[in-house]
């Protein structure tokens, strides 16, 4: 999957904003959705991601959709440092296949990281769903608070 | 330094929005400044920082400023696009020593990745001068062109 192509409406993420599938929601607005990512590199590791635009990639959305998912992304990474401690946040956003993309809506990605604790492989083990709930329960009670 | 401080104002990148460093510059306006990092990680590094903003992190970064210094990424990973043809980007923002920050302005990192090369390592080898001005001229003769 290059960086130019077709936006495919049936990707897991768009499924996800049709409610045609589940996520470990944290956050909805008619603009922006955020959920914790299952196959998490780090204990926090969520998920922010536009719901109009039907954009790849970094070059295919517009700006204002990119500024509402960017105050998204601000809001969640103050409430997950305020909540899980880490020693730092490392904030990505991949575009292409080569550069680390595996699901073709953009997301950004906000990963929190702990002292001593290297990454996990990204999509490479599944977590444990009832840790994502406790997870989810603990985040939403914080940003509620 | 850890993800809450104090903003040094004798910071690399403080000294270049002030003009009292040199940096290999991409694009500026009032508020956002975009230049070469001379320390990539791959052709075409780019950093994009918030002028106006004391702000080493996400945690501490107006909303506006945070809105235009991503429009700038944006209009830059297209140009780098167009212009180097890299099989994927990554876009990147470190907050925290632990999560690989290295200097305490806020700055977003504009990667390309080209098929079958890796990543050098985040701050490691300085970039030949003479390389960075031909790219340099390179992006901008895109940008105007």
């Amino acid at each position: 999957m290059s960086l130019h192509g077709t936006y495919d409406p049936q990707n897991i993420f768009a499924l996800i904003i049709r409610g045609e599938a589940p996520c470990y929601k944290l956050y909805e607005d008619d603009d922006v959705l955020a959920f914790l990512d299952v196959f998490p590199q780090s204990y926090g590791h969520t998920l922010v991601i536009p719901k109009k635009a039907a954009a790849r990639n970094i070059l295919e959305i517009d700006g204002d959709s990119l500024s509402k998912v960017m105050a998204v992304v601000q809001r969640l990474t103050r409430v997950l440092v305020d909540e899980l401690q880490p020693a730092g946040v490392q904030v990505a956003q991949f575009n292409g296949a080569p550069a680390g993309q595996t699901v073709f809506h953009i997301h950004m990605h906000i990963v929190p990281r702990f002292e001593g604790e290297k990454l996990s492989v990204h999509a490479g083990v599944k977590a444990d769903p009832a840790k994502l709930e406790q997870l989810q329960a603990r985040l939403l009670a914080r940003m509620a608070g």
